[in-house]
Order: C-alpha cells, then structure tokens, then sequence
C-alpha cells in the first residue's frame, strides 16, 4: 500500500520490459507506489519459450512464467493488476485508464511516471479465414496454451506455417516434433527472409531435410474451413491442413502511446532517447512497443526481442527512478535453433551493409567446430561481413550443429566495440582440441577477408 | 631452387610459429629463399593434441601433423630440413650454424633475414631418477609416441603425473583413460596453480569425481627404481609407480639467442617489438621462445600457447618480408577440457590484478547454460573480475560441463577493446531458450559487480 503522497508509477504491460522496470524502481526507491497494469493472466512469462511448450519439452506454462503476480504483490510491495488492460493516457493530467477484461469495469490510474511497455501485436494479413478454428499466432502464454490444447483435442494430421521467420521456424520444429506433417509457407524468395542467403539456403535443407515441406515465394491468399479450417489457398495452389500457424511478424502496440501525443518514430515503434524517455516528460516506453538504436547504422531499429526488452526495461526503471543510466543500442544479435541447426546471426547482413551506405566485402567459410583429429568435429558455417573502405566489420551470420550461438557473440562484442577485421584476426581467443581450433572460424574468415582488403 | 643473389631467410623452429612465418614470407615473396631448421622428424606439428594421442583418441601421430616436410617442400618451395638443430647464431656476419643430429655432419647457412622460433623446452625439476626409463615430459612428437609405446608394451597400473598445471591435468585424464590409477602431485596449495581458486576448487572436485588421487601441497622429492621407475617420494611420503609423467612447465630456449647478442627480456624469454623484431637487426623471433605484451598489465609476459604462436608467427613472417604487420599482444586467454569440465580463463584473476596495481572487485556466480525450463541446461560457474576505481574488466574465469570455451572468448573480445562492467551488461549477445539465457551469465556477474561498484 502506497503511503500518501508518495511517488506514483505506472506502468503499462507485465512482460520482460515492464516488469524489468518496475523491479529496478522497487530496488531503487522502495517506498514509492508501483502499479502494473497487464491485460492477460500472466506477468515476467517468456513468450520465446512458447514453441517448446507447444513442442511439449516444457511440460508446464507455469515453467514459462518468471514469477507470479503473487510474488511481485508480496515479496516487491508492486500493485500487479492483471487482467487490466490500459487503454488510453489523459498526459496532461497524468492519468491512464484501464479496464478489467474481466468484468468491464473501467478504473483510472494517476501516475508521476509512467513506463510504457505495451509490447507488440501478431500482424494479421489481410486474408480471409483468419477467425477460423484451428488458425493460431503465437503471441502470447494463453495463445500457446489454444495450441496446445488444440493438439491435445484435434487430430492434427497436417500444419501450415505461414511465415518462415524465427517464430515460423521454431513452430516448424515444434509441429513436426508432436506429429505433424508441416508445410512451411513464405512470400518472399527464402525463409529466414533479411539473413544471409547462404546461411538461408543451410537452413532450407536442414528443413526439408528434416521434412518440412518449404514453399517460398508463395503468398497464402485465404484459409478455408466448415468453422474449422480446412484449407489453405496459395499463389500456387491449395493444400488440406487441420491446423495453421500464423506467423508473419509483429507490430508495435502504439496506438494508445500516439493518441496521448507521444512520439512514435520512422520504425513505427515509440521513439525514445537513450534513457529510455519519450519526448512527453516522464513518460518512458521500453520492450517490444519502443525503438533501438542501431549502433552500425546510427539509425533507430525495431527489434522485438526479449534480450532487449530486459535491457531497455532495466533503463527505462532506473531513469523513472530518477537514477543514471542508459541504453547502449543494439547490434542486431538474434539467434536460433531449428531442429539440429543453431543459425546465430549479428550486425548487418551484406545487403543491409550496402543500403545502409557501406561499401561491404564478405567471406564465407566452412570451419570444423573443433580440432579435427579430436572425435566429434562438426563443420560450421560463418559469413563475415565488413567494409571495405575502413575494414570495420559489420556483421555475420553463422550456421552448424553446435557451439554457433555462442561464437556469434564474440563477433557481437567485436561490433560493439567498433572492431576492424584486422582486431578480429589480432583477437586472443580460447582454445584446446576438444572445443577449438587454434584459429577460430572468425578469425579465418578475418584472414580471407584481409587478403581481399589488401588487393 | 632459390635464385642466384635472392634474399635468404632462415627460420629455426618448425612448429607453430615457425612454419607460419615461413608460409607467410613464400606468400608475399614467391622468389625469395626459405630455409627452416627444425631439430625434430616432423614440423608444423600440434603439440597440443598429444594428451588425445596418448590417450588413444587420435589414432596416428600423422593427424597431429598439419602438413608433411614435402609438402612444404614441394608445394611452397620451402626448403625444410628435419633432424637439423641450430647450434649458434653469428650475426655480425648472418649465418646460422646447424648440426645434422643424424650424421653429426655441421653445416652452416647464410641468411638476409632471420626468424627464430626456437620453442620451448620442459622444465626439468632438480630431482634424482629423471633418467629412469618410465620417465616421462611431453614436449615433442616423439615424447608423446614414447609414452604410447610405453604404455603399449609395459603393464601400466599406476601412473603420477607431477605438476597441475594444463598439460598436467591433461595428462592425469589421458592415462585414466588408458586405465591406470592416476596420483597427481602439485608442489603449490591448489590444482592449476595461477588460476582463480574457487574455480579450482570445482576442477579439483571433479579430479576426484573421476578418481584421480590429487595430493597438493606435496613436493615430489625422487624417481626411484630399478633401471625403470617404482616409486615416486614426496615430502608426504612414498607411492609406487609405472610410469610418471613430469609436467612443471616450460621455459622458452633462448640460450643460442642470448649467446649470439638478442635480447632476452625480463620474463626470460626473447624480447621484441610489436613487429616480432628483435634487438638485431633482421632477426625476429615469435612463438615459445619469444615475450608477447600483456594488454592488461602493459608488462611483457610468457604464454606459450600455439594460439600466439600462430599469430606471432605469421607477423614475424610479414615482418621479414618486408610487409606492415604488429601484433596486437595478449589478454590471456585460455582453454581446457578436464574429464567433464570446460575451463576458461581470459585476462587476470583477481591477485594478479592486484600485483599489477589495480584494486580488485569480483563477482562469483553460478548460472544455466540455457533456459532452465528447456531440457538439459547445466550449472555453469563464472568469476568476473574488475577494476574498483575505473570499472574496467580485467578477467574472467569460467567452468562447467558445455560451451564455457566459447563463453569466455566474448569477455576475451571485451578485454581486447578494454570494456567496462558497463559494457558487458549492454552487450547484445545471442539467445533463444536452447542455447542461451536472456541475459548472458557474464551479463548477470557483471549486474552484481554493477552493484557492488555503486555502492
């Protein structure tokens, strides 16, 4: 219970960012009033995991879930108020209104800061047969529990995913691991589309490998059913499924944000300097529904991911606390798993290089994984992309069946610290023959990519 | 056939550092003439992989050979000469004299340029029985197929291996591999001597664990036997033996360099400048005979690791061919697979940042390998080391079962662009639930020395 007259903080939105800033303003200011308010039953739950509860390799959506309401009502004396989603910001009297989904009742919130991480929203197409039985996005615990649930009830023989981006994959994998016969669709020309289409081309083998049937460059054009769907309708014919996955990436939930007047930017997600504020004073945006700068482009991104929701939500509660702190941007990390593939990837790809106004130069490698006489070597893939005017390195993606993800992230460093391809080869990095070579794959592709900057 | 008049360049030392130099000199100067002296059967050889060979877990001393002498000799016209030990160097006038260590036949050679790449040799500790058959280092080809023909031949019950340090400990799990009982005997208080010691603390553990009988604190006092080895006395007492293998170290073969006027700095070893040059003029000398600069302490240091090695080498090479190469020095990176465990170190622990200056803070945690809730995540530990006044990271020690090698090469990377705790926590690195946390487990040491520094 908030003494009287004590600072009051809202914020908007339970996930990794919201939550992240409201426990750095409970351990910074431990008698302010911290309210949260979350339109779904959950608050800190771990949307990432979702394809592997589905999978069924989590046994239990409690397992997604960081910590419950309870937790954060009893042991961080933090207002947890699920179930109420906010739906608009009077800023000028700073006041948010919020209704209980539950029972309609609207209530209204005053707050000296506010923090908004809404989040973000599964882009629907613009496609008939979206309201269907059996079609599903995956945005959120409940969401993933209706799949689950489904493929408990239904006979789900065959699956269509629509959309061969990271969630599209990973719910390839999870479909295929519960049964399904899953064919993959996706518009543009290869799936992972923005990566580097020779690491996409990896990937598409390890799926059909794996007997995922990949369509690409084909547009979904209706879903059809008796309630249930039944039928997917593409660019180049129809295929009979009892199940679809729609996943064609998100949007920013800003609408609420630009009608109290808050900036949104190029990206369309809330703009934000580095502390997290917004150009309303002492409203701050974090999470999937803000902007990151990105540190090769020095222009703002729009990256939903977890790792950076954390971040940003940790700086978005110290600055509503009043403390010092700010976000660094992002370099482009991601990184995934599809079935016996790790596809890890950071920086900018060649063509992003380009449109961005460098002049890339790239190689592309095969490395083993560790010393080949050593049992075990895997062969791992890596693109190394830099400039060739200043041999800074800009980015690379990388591929195999081990140990990837974790090797991207020294690139990852290399890009946060402004490194040269010449640093990337100076690098004094680890090695013994069970994990290693003594020139790790980076520092090869460094070497080749040398040689063709010394030309 | 080197041309009339061409530039000479002799390398002494076939190794890592050796052959890299000389591959790198044909590279940008196809006609000069390339002589490598290299007092062994073999060259570019990898030391490193002989605790599998003894082992068994590489089947032929041929795979631990990156390329054949003819093939050097063959393929780039590099005039390789094996059983040839370089016995003194005469400067004033360039000329290398070597000894044929087959016929006994003395020859001597001319250079324009010369790269020494001597190596190291084992320590010898000052102890009676070294000669004793049974009696083992492991510094060679050849030492390590003595040491599988002797296993191969003699009943080998028991085994100490004196000195637990990496070879040492390498060496403990190769001949508990081969079956026998393994007494491993330290002189120092701890198990990796140097390292930090709650990350010992775990190795030693799982030394045990494995059934390695580790005696620390004990100096091993004589080799006694019967023309073979028996018995080991140490100041705790007697044991008896098989075979022992002496691990204490190596000191860099400098004494022909010494004699002929080069420079030998304070940590023993050759002394040089960023360009692998030495005090004379067209000497360089890089691998295990030479220093390399310690980015942390500012201070020459001796890390004979084939990692530096190779990039010692190759500079050295570019250097006497004329070409712009500098090595960039060293943070201290490296690596070690015990039985289960990974073990990676980068930069200083905690009392060496004190002997260097720097006032020490330090954060031990233990975190997953990944998602907790995804199957198979295992218990990492990590100790994270800073400077309290600047908060620039300073080392890194890390140990468990998976994927620490790679782990530590991102903290390498930062050390490298002398990050601050800061920057490790803003580092955009790679996660999906497979394979990462949302924050890095360096990212979590870093929040706790965060704290501890804000304080």
């Amino acid at each position: 219970m908030a003494e009287a007259g004590a600072t009051s903080v809202v914020v908007v939105g339970g996930g990794a960012a919201g939550m992240s800033a409201a426990s750095r303003i409970r351990r910074l200011r431990p008698n302010w009033s911290i309210t949260v308010l979350e339109r779904g039953d959950y608050v800190s739950f771990i949307l990432c995991g979702l394809p592997y509860y589905v999978k069924g390799l989590v046994e239990n959506e409690d397992r997604l879930v960081v910590y419950t309401p309870e937790f954060f009502r009893m042991k961080r004396s933090i207002d947890v108020r699920t179930h109420h989603e906010a739906r608009s910001i009077d800023a000028a009297n700073r006041l948010v209104e919020a209704v209980d989904v539950e029972s309609g009742a609207s209530e209204t919130f005053h707050y000296d800061r506010l923090v908004i991480a809404a989040g973000a929203e599964p882009v629907r197409p613009g496609i008939p047969g979206l309201d269907l039985d059996g079609v599903f996005t995956l945005h959120s615990i409940s969401s993933g529990m209706a799949i689950r649930s489904f493929l408990g009830s239904q006979m789900v023989r065959r699956a269509a995913v629509i959309g061969a981006g990271y969630v599209g994959l990973e719910m390839a994998e999870a479909l295929r691991g519960v049964g399904a016969e899953v064919t993959l669709i996706e518009a543009l020309e290869s799936v992972l589309p923005g990566g580097e289409p020779e690491i996409a081309a990896l990937v598409d083998e390890e799926l059909r490998r794996q007997g995922v049937e990949v369509r690409t460059g084909q547009l979904a054009q209706a879903l059809e059913g008796d309630g249930r769907v039944r039928r997917v309708v593409t660019s180049d014919g129809a295929l009979d499924v009892d199940l679809v996955l729609v996943s064609v990436g998100v949007r920013p939930a800003v609408q609420m944000a630009r009608e109290a007047g808050i900036e949104v930017g190029p990206t369309g997600a809330i703009a934000t300097d580095r502390r997290m504020a917004t150009n309303v004073p002492d409203v701050y945006a974090a999470g999937d529904c803000a902007e990151a700068q990105h540190m090769l482009t020095d222009r703002p991104a729009y990256v939903p991911l977890g790792t950076i929701a954390n971040k940003q939500g940790r700086v978005a509660g110290i600055s509503a606390a009043g403390g010092k702190a700010e976000f660094a941007g992002i370099v482009g990390t991601a990184g995934l798993k599809v079935f016996d593939l790790e596809v890890a990837r950071t920086g900018l790809t060649e063509a992003q290089a380009r449109e961005a106004g460098f002049d890339p130069v790239s190689a592309l490698i095969r490395f083993p994984s560790h010393a080949p006489y050593y049992p075990g070597a895997r062969d791992l893939t890596v693109k190394l992309v830099a400039d060739g005017g200043s041999g800074r390195v800009l980015g690379a993606q990388m591929c195999g069946p081990d140990t990837v993800a974790k090797r991207i992230d020294t690139v990852a460093a290399a890009l946060y610290a402004r490194m040269s391809v010449a640093d990337i080869e100076s690098l004094d990095l680890s090695y013994a023959p069970p994990f290693a070579t003594a020139w790790e794959g980076i520092q090869l592709a460094a070497q080749r990519l040398l040689d063709k900057l010394r030309r």
